[in-house]
């Protein structure tokens, strides 16, 4: 038995500039191509894990709501990764708090994956360096790998010919970001509602039926070179043309599924439309989605307060300007 | 000098159901992959060409008002390849109306050039046949050639091979569609406003520059056989299945250009939802867009008119319900 049975890890949502969109080996989650993204400031999940020997079976709170059903089976199902590797029998108790609202496209599930791995292996004592956390949490979630690392990672696809792609698929925090790059990211929270399908899902019919998604994924893999270039050379111009890009082809291949799949509602669009406008008009704006109706803005962060400011008149919606966060932290163990 | 100094002519607009995006030879107006469409019984344009032997140059009256520029320089471009092909050096005026509106993705220029194609090579005597006349719309605007007929046609795209690619390209209508197949094909005038950008130059940098181009071509060739096979079947529901995701591929593709190309709006993406929710309520509804903003419902005939009421009531736009529409015809010509 280990001696810390109980610690509480925090850990921040990711935006990703170059996408992860497709499985190549779903009970692994193993992605076709690699990603690269922006770990935010802003929207933390706080999780403590708390062995707990006497229990018949783990017990799961999100913000204070038992979890029942599939957000069960998905959590116990990672413990059960845990258990196995550590030789544990123990069930936890598990306590989420989280500052976003879950399933709109803002990278929950990436904060509560990257929290509840690091949580979980110091309460079951796993022993992870950093790839290994990194590996674990993708295991709960695709993105989460990336979530375990502060400011710039790239989570590598491993090759389907690698002898363990397990083991090669996990994400890397960016040292060589140009210095004078300072950038911010902009949520501009349109609708935060849940989406009405499920990014896996959506990821596995996309793959299964869109006559593009090959396309798109050679256009991502051509991405993530030039993403690392242009940030190596604090090239924001760059980086947000390549994000952008990527992002709008990424929804693009999911529209084209059958049947489509469209997170881009009518306010979307007019938030997009109105981001050309300002590009167009000098101002250097970019902008990002995922699995939801809500648009990220990428700017430089001298500009971020005035370019809130504009996309909250325009969207009539809340913004809320985030730069670059921290890694997965451990904020609590006990015993010590 | 030909007997025969003017002639007018009728032709509609046709909406492809398999789409036409992309040349691969742009003076020819040679496409990529072959089309498909249905001409409409709305939206008529009539055109008169007159030969007026006296005069330096052509003269171009687009509904009353002279054309100059861009316009003019297309029209009398399309009038030297007559002008060449019969040795005829007569200018011409041209006169031409339309019903609908021009550049907002309505078709009007497969109306006006399939129109034009056969005033002005009755006027010159040019003799052609079908296929001929096909051919020489083409040049004009490649989706002329299919207004050229009536009902359903396919717009061949010719091999890169050929000796003569030019010859082959040409639309021809279908003879095979299944008798009880009834469609109604309902125009959702959401803006009628001419387009931020022409189809031409959208096309243009789609192809030079979508990472999802060749996919989508790729996928327009497979739809082809089996939007055939749909309509020999007397398939609906695969004939708006297989168009609507052609489509909306579409656009996927040229919205990934650089710089993108939407000719999606707000209100377009509303209206695409609203269809996929229509559908899920078991209505046989499917979607079709071209260069613009406006939407194209795809349903039985029988249900037109109440698909065209929910359409209107949803959208507040007017709705226009077509029907297949005839080959354009010669309405007059003089001398006899």
């Amino acid at each position: 038995m280990s001696p810390i049975r109980s610690a509480t890890a925090v850990a921040h949502p990711n935006i990703a500039l170059v996408k992860y969109w497709g499985k190549r080996d779903e009970d692994l989650i193993l992605p076709f191509a690699g990603s690269l993204s922006l770990t935010l400031d802003v929207f933390p999940t706080t999780t403590t894990v708390t062995l707990t020997p006497q229990a018949p079976n783990d017990s799961v709170f999100i913000d204070g709501t038992p979890a029942t059903g599939v957000a069960l089976r998905r959590i116990t199902a990672f413990l059960d990764l845990l258990r196995t590797r550590t030789g544990h029998q123990d069930r936890a108790r598990v306590e989420t708090h989280n500052t976003v609202p879950i399933g709109a496209g803002l990278a929950s599930s990436a904060a509560g994956f990257a929290a509840l791995a690091l949580a979980a292996s110091t309460a079951y004592d796993a022993r992870l360096d950093a790839a290994g956390l990194s590996r674990l949490a993708r295991r709960g979630s695709g993105s989460a790998c990336r979530s375990i690392f502060g400011g710039f990672a790239q989570w590598h696809a491993a090759s389907p010919d690698s002898p363990d792609p397990d083991h090669a698929s996990y994400a890397e925090p960016l040292h060589d970001v140009h210095p004078g790059l300072n950038p911010a990211l902009i949520a501009v929270l349109l609708q935060t509602t849940p989406k009405p399908i499920s990014s896996s899902e959506a990821m596995h019919r996309t793959v299964a039926t869109s006559p593009l998604y090959r396309s798109w994924l050679r256009s991502t893999r051509e991405a993530l070179p030039a993403m690392r270039t242009a940030l190596t050379n604090g090239d924001l111009e760059r980086v947000g043309t390549i994000a952008e890009r990527n992002a709008l082809g990424m929804h693009a291949t999911m529209e084209t599924a059958l049947p489509p799949v469209r997170y881009r509602t009518p306010a979307s669009l007019h938030l997009l439309d109105h981001i050309q406008v300002m590009r167009e008009n000098g101002q250097q704006v970019w902008a990002t989605m995922d699995a939801g109706p809500n648009i990220k803005v990428l700017c430089p962060a001298g500009q971020a307060p005035d370019v809130s400011a504009e996309l909250a008149a325009i969207s009539g919606s809340q913004t809320v300007i985030a730069r670059p966060g921290p890694a997965a932290t451990l904020t609590a163990r006990c015993p010590r």
